[in-house]
């Protein structure tokens, strides 16, 4: 079938809006209708040819919500008409990490996944005859793709595509690294850093657990608003303060962060970010993701005398049964997303929401089809 | 009254075996005569004058046990006779450390432990009329000794001092590691970096909680029987093997180990203990010291995809509560200690004890009084 698609081509590029060739689901997979999609760094980070991982020509996307129109051999948990959120960390309920209980990152496709191919090594997306890349499984810079039944989470017919497409990625990943990863309790003093996207979702995760403070660190002071429209108890701006931001972060919490969440992906500010969690238990959740070859360091003493690092990746949920539960918190208002969803563009203006993210203009823009 | 202590006078110099003096109790504090006192890493590390926080002139010692000769005022947990052993970490079970349920890195007496003094900032000892330090809280390397009633654990009378002593610090920091920290389970695998006295203690932790695969690291072949005789399942020396040893072990493990325990201090090895980690639940525990100034480092994308970064101090364990527990462990022949002490030696000789030490040739010297 044809299908309207923006597709990078190469690497620092801007998107091309072309209609692209789209096969039918093959045992196991679904076609899905494109309803909405986010527009995320991780999309910016691989089309900029940063990513040492990125493959081209692609049709990039992982963020989007819309309806089953079809469904291959052997699927089961899915029929045409339901409504569903592709999954770029997909959930098979059978492999050994699945299995362990301890963790989201299930490895049933990973490597084809990886190789920008569906399990079977193919592509169902083409353009004059030849393949395009499929893109963390989920492709969603278009308006049909097709997805494995193990990538899709099955969610309630009334929630809004154009809002809910945004639990795809950025909604899951902050509230989960509370939730999931950090488990959180009632009453803990935690430190955010970072107020873009990410970071206001760890905050009004941090918000719905009854955390008692929630300080958000960013250079911006224009986010300090933001920052309290979710949540946040406290702003602290490193350029703004004498001295060291980890010292007076210590101070500020009265002994350091029970949590403290780094969502920068710098490795500076990671290190700073484990630094001033509480002696004895503080634990920091790295969620932000490093340029190619960086690292990170401090001295083992921080983590003798009781700090935890960690991190997280899609906020620990498994996106099968998480995803559809946060949708229902976000329809029972235990949290909020239309604020942060600042633009809503067409297709034709993908670009656009590439630009106003790079310019640091929207929280989230959403592309609707 | 009289005391005979091993005295370090000065850095880099060896114990001097005099006659100090030493005060009774004071207010919550606890008289002891030492019945018999490990030798550990730690003692040689200040002794030498890289710790950057040693004080000279001192009575060090660290992991003693003995017997209660005389209570102080206010002391309602201990009376004369009693059988103790003497904490580093206290257990105050008031400060917010202790009330935490999170750490047992209780901060009571902190500030002037650090000192070399007890809690009201003096000291019980001296020598020729000057003070000399105290070290780490307890100075076991003296036949009797002054130590707060919060830093002694009471244990059961038939306990041989000369094998309960090493709970003192090496069992208790090995064994505990694995319960408090780790909390490793049943059918895990585990890789032990460091065959030394902490390292076997880890492996019999290990060995106690059922743990399937037990691979220990260590340059030296001859560490492999000993670890064998502890529980040890699998043993790698990284300069026998080809290639890298994180892939080996990964290999090893069938994907890595569950969980990893640094028992050398050296942070090139720390980063491959976190490294051997099993993706998506994988957790490194730094058990050993480093030299002052040295760091860890890694990709983030190591925590990122689910390895877990901690450290432990005293095993995590709360003295008074878990060492009473250990020397029950060790009375009902679930822990071993009676071969690792492997020399034991009268207090004239208590320099012989560090050159076995230094020189590989003991797991545990033990000093009797």
């Amino acid at each position: 079938m044809d299908v309207r698609a923006a597709v990078a081509f190469e690497a620092g590029k801007p998107l091309e809006i072309v209609t692209v060739q789209l096969e039918g689901p093959q045992a196991g997979e679904v076609l899905v209708e494109i309803k909405a999609t986010g527009v995320c760094h991780t999309d910016a980070y691989t089309l900029s040819g940063a990513d040492p991982e990125g493959l081209f020509p692609a049709i990039l996307g992982h963020e989007g919500a819309g309806v089953v129109v079809e469904v291959g051999p052997g699927v089961t948990s899915l029929k045409p008409g339901d409504h569903v959120i592709p999954l770029y960390t997909p959930e098979c309920r059978e492999c050994d990490y699945c299995l362990s209980r301890k963790t989201n990152l299930c490895q049933k496709i990973r490597i084809t996944q990886g190789r920008g191919q569906m399990p079977d090594g193919t592509s169902r997306f083409s353009y004059k005859g030849q393949p395009l890349h499929h893109y963390m499984g989920t492709s969603t810079f278009a308006n049909y793709t097709v997805v494995p039944e193990i990538a899709l989470a099955k969610i309630r017919p009334d929630a809004p595509f154009d809002k809910v497409c945004y639990i795809g990625c950025g909604v899951t990943t902050g509230v989960g690294a509370v939730i999931n990863t950090a488990k959180a309790e009632p009453g803990c003093n935690a430190v955010v850093f970072g107020l873009g996207g990410i970071g206001l979702n760890v905050i009004q995760g941090l918000r719905m657990v009854g955390a008692n403070m929630i300080v958000g660190v960013d250079l911006n002071d224009d986010k300090q608003e933001w920052g309290r429209r979710f949540g946040m108890t406290h702003f602290v701006n490193p350029k703004k303060i004498s001295g060291d931001v980890v010292a007076h972060l210590v101070e500020l919490t009265r002994g350091g962060a029970d949590y403290s969440f780094d969502c920068t992906g710098n490795t500076t500010v990671m290190r700073q970010a484990l630094e001033c969690c509480h002696k004895g238990w503080g634990e920091s959740i790295i969620i932000g993701v490093a340029a190619a070859g960086q690292e990170i360091s401090t001295r083992p003493f921080q983590l003798v005398t009781g700090r935890v690092w960690r991190g997280t990746a899609f906020g620990g949920a498994r996106g099968r049964t998480d995803v559809p539960r946060i949708v229902d918190w976000y329809m029972d208002g235990k949290i909020e997303i239309d604020p942060m969803i600042t633009h809503v563009l067409p297709l034709d203006r993908i670009n656009d929401a590439f630009d106003l993210m790079h310019h640091g203009k929207s929280i989230r823009a959403v592309i609707t089809f």
